[in-house]
């Protein structure tokens, strides 16, 4: 029997589970590599950070997706580096994982621009860990604030400030101002968690730059109207423990959450190819990796630009489109064809929560904003969930939510470490 | 105006809420002091440390279950001693909170028997936190053993071995048994889940222990038909990193659960009395601490007797009725009434799931086992919930399992530090 094609996929994020469903049927034995045993549902990662989902609401295991394709094997490694020369990728217990096709879709983590030292005080939002350790601090902020007898110190916990004003930080923003204003005041005795303050900290002219200007003009009338307080125009110079510096001001904040920047993976660095300031590695038109014909990059580790010239964002359908076109490429490829023509993305729209009634949405032919575009928001994310228990779980919090202000998941967990202490 | 009464009660399981829910309306100012900001349905912990369950599903916000009762003070802190001629609680970060009356009611964790450092090796299972270590575990040896070529290691990494065959050890090794069993299979391509392992190791002679002897005779007989090897009348000998020894028998497994006995927690130190072997209080028939009549101690940190002299098992119902049975105590000492009745623990029956269609269930009068045992647990366990909101989601993942096989909080999750160096 001949052996059939390899395809490796490493990362099963939304760009690596696009290549897996469009290789369906294409007689190739495929090897998803991921560090995570769980697909993660970015887009409502911002929720579980501020209790309103529990973290098995929006990531499911990868080997259990995938589990009725016969034709995949599911491997949770992690990859330090990719042999070209011998075609096989590099897992850190010293395994080697050889193909004939690689497709690399490992994505980002948030990046600070040079400053390192500001993820310890400002922690980003990319994983499972990263959104209950950010839960635990602002509730931990809340319960310390009921205990704190020295006002300006009381205050200090009681903010919030969000770097970046995107569409994770706009999310964050309201969220965080819905659960202080709506949730949470019954809960204490000593604060009143109205008091609470949200700042968002944006280094450019609006908020949810790129967006069209009425939509961006809205949704900072919209946060406002909740309570956000917008900084505009004003990079962050400094951030230290407890404290903010943007512009002119700094601000006590015990919690700082970092929504500015991503940096790529160093998917760039285990091929020593070209790569942008962001990390971010260069492909061809094809989505191949030049000068290396048989693999493959895609997604939020690769810059590539819109037919407009305008760069790709990094959200889900971008995504999926390239893992789409990639497993297409292949396929080709296997078949035969030489040549394909080049990668294009197409915007499918642009939508975004502001706190929990409102949204904001862009398809270019129709803009909503309002109820109308929360409705949409609701919608569309519940129909990419990733099955019907999945939905379910989910419409079930936000009932809770919408309904009584209740977020299910208000839970303080700790390190496994710190909790040994007790 | 007179001030009020103040209670202070430290802990907010089930004893400690129970002695809230018999103040109710009683005129006193009440604070509740835990170290975590939720109480846990600790019954259904083994489910969340076998992906069943979401630890938001058994845990709620006690600032949030106790909102409308104005008349009570929730204070998240730990506590680390008592100033009895002061009459104060002594907090970790330093501050002291005064107290009329004092109810301890601080539980236990798992006990070691003086081998302390087994726990290394067979973490137990009495908080959220080590729910998700464990699950994290469990997953984590599958996903080792699907890489692993050695067979002997392979056999070790799916050899899960549980010390103790009481209601945990019996429900843990019955859910595992589940798991690999019908959850699985599908999922690994070069393992057959289905040749996992189970060893559940009893030093008595019979698994529930203290049930009656047919109901033990057909938990035996339930666990065997799921795969389970029962080891009877052998206690533990040795535990290190990835064995476990018994009797005569030395297994590898790399993954060993304690569920054999419990510490108490430190209340019997704080205030310098008589305790236990295993840390729990000598209280008087009332409940009060000997010498200390402003003092309440109840639950898995003291040790008291039923009225036919047994020890009152450390299990949910005996610590509400202790609980209610203080709160009374408290109001007719309030009302100037002089002494009480001892306490009269009443056995209202045990309940434990085999496996995830068969139970028993004993009540004296009635004994239950298989699927009718089965559908009474369900529903006990399910009207216990603290809410409408966690009824429906645990039921939502039941129905799930139960006709699908499906477990949806298959997470590997890391602590903040290991996650950190990727």
């Amino acid at each position: 029997m001949k052996k059939r094609h390899r395809v490796v996929i490493v990362g099963a994020g939304f760009g690596g589970l696009s290549v897996v469903k469009g290789l369906k049927g294409a007689l190739v034995d495929v090897t998803v590599i991921d560090q995570r045993n769980h697909h993660l549902f970015q887009p409502l990662l911002y929720q579980v950070a501020t209790a309103s989902l529990a973290p098995s609401e929006i990531a499911w295991p990868i080997r259990s997706m995938l589990r009725n394709r016969r034709d995949i094997t599911t491997v949770l490694a992690t990859v330090i580096g990719v042999d070209m020369a011998g075609q096989a990728v590099l897992l850190a217990d010293g395994d080697r994982v050889p193909y004939d096709t690689l497709v690399l879709a490992t994505g980002a983590r948030h990046g600070y621009f040079g400053h390192d030292e500001w993820e310890a005080f400002a922690p980003g939002l990319k994983t499972i860990e990263d959104a209950t350790a950010i839960r635990g601090h602002i509730l931990a902020a809340f319960e310390e604030a009921e205990r704190e007898q020295d006002p300006a110190r009381q205050q200090a916990l009681l903010t919030f400030a969000i770097v970046g004003a995107g569409p994770t930080g706009v999310e964050l923003a309201g969220t965080i101002a819905d659960l202080a204003h709506d949730t949470l005041p019954c809960d204490f005795r000593a604060i009143d968690t109205r008091r609470t303050r949200v700042l968002l900290v944006e280094a450019g002219p609006t908020v949810l730059n790129g967006y069209p200007a009425k939509l961006s003009t809205y949704a900072e009338h919209a946060l406002g109207k909740l309570g956000v307080e917008i900084s505009l125009g004003a990079p962050v110079t400094q951030i230290e423990e407890g404290a903010i510096t943007f512009g002119e001001h700094r601000v006590e904040a015990r919690t700082i959450i970092w929504a500015a920047g991503v940096r790529a993976s160093s998917a760039a660095e285990w091929l020593g190819v070209a790569a942008d300031r962001n990390g971010r590695m260069i492909v061809e038109p094809d989505l191949s990796v030049p000068g290396h014909r048989a693999v493959f990059a895609l997604g939020d580790t690769v810059a590539i630009s819109a037919p407009d010239g305008s760069a790709v964002p990094g959200i889900a359908p971008a995504a999926k489109q390239e893992g789409a076109y990639v497993a297409k490429a292949i396929r080709r490829r296997l078949a035969g064809y030489a040549g394909q023509t080049p990668f294009r993305y197409r915007h499918q729209g642009s939508l975004a929560q502001i706190g929990k009634r409102k949204a904001i949405a862009d398809f270019g032919w129709i803009k909503l904003r309002g109820a109308p575009a929360w409705w949409l928001w609701g919608l569309a994310h519940i129909y990419f969930l990733v099955s019907v228990r999945a939905r379910l779980g989910v419409v079930l919090n936000w009932l809770w939510i919408y309904t009584r202000n209740q977020r299910a998941a208000r839970l303080i967990t700790r390190p496994a470490r710190e909790a040994a202490l007790d």
